[in-house]
């Protein structure tokens, strides 16, 4: 079957909510992924799953118990499963991609009011 | 261990080669890989890997059996294993970044004078 070509801005225009990470495409067992985010999210980490953040729109800060990393659009950052993280933004909105297994929760070990169950398709 | 934020256009810039797919990042038994392409490349398949294609930079084309799809940047396209495909670039130099199981070998089960054995990092 052959495969269709994915727009992301295209993509991330289809999505209504921010912190709700909708799915892209699939393959090999990972999820590529869309979020929009703005504001801070909550303190989380993956116990088995390494997780890539891909900046296409604003500027993403990603709090460590060390240091805080910033991401602009054409950068990208690997967080090794158990690496405690936060990601934040300085109010502005930004666009991320991700690269998961499909079984990574964006909440992690921590399940809060935030925590999507059900991740769609876009 | 906290990650560096890479910088994708800065690697590409360190590559020298056409065809050549130097490793940005290791996740979850994949690789992220950045390959300058102009001209065609070989028709082949990936028996066991599904293989997204994410272009930077230029115009990529890639043939399939009944119809080519064209890939311009900000757009990707997963080729499902074992689906038979050429890329191939109208002349002008093309930037696509490669996310695949480490195992992936980029002409798949052909092998010509232009498989390269060896992935390095860059």
């Amino acid at each position: 079957m052959t495969p269709n070509a994915i727009n992301i801005a295209e993509k991330f225009g289809q999505i209504a909510q921010f912190w709700t990470p909708k799915i892209l495409a699939e393959l090999n067992g990972q999820y590529v992924k869309a979020a929009r985010l703005t504001g801070e999210f909550v303190w989380h980490s993956h116990e088995h799953e390494d997780e890539l953040f891909m900046i296409i729109k604003g500027t993403l800060y990603i709090d460590f118990r060390d240091r805080t990393v910033t991401l602009n659009p054409g950068e990208m950052l690997v967080v090794p499963k158990g690496v405690e993280h936060c990601p934040h933004t300085n109010g502005e909105e930004v666009w991320t991609l991700l690269f998961e297994p499909k079984e990574t929760k964006h909440t992690g070990e921590v399940e809060t009011e935030r925590t999507v169950k059900v991740l769609e398709w876009i």
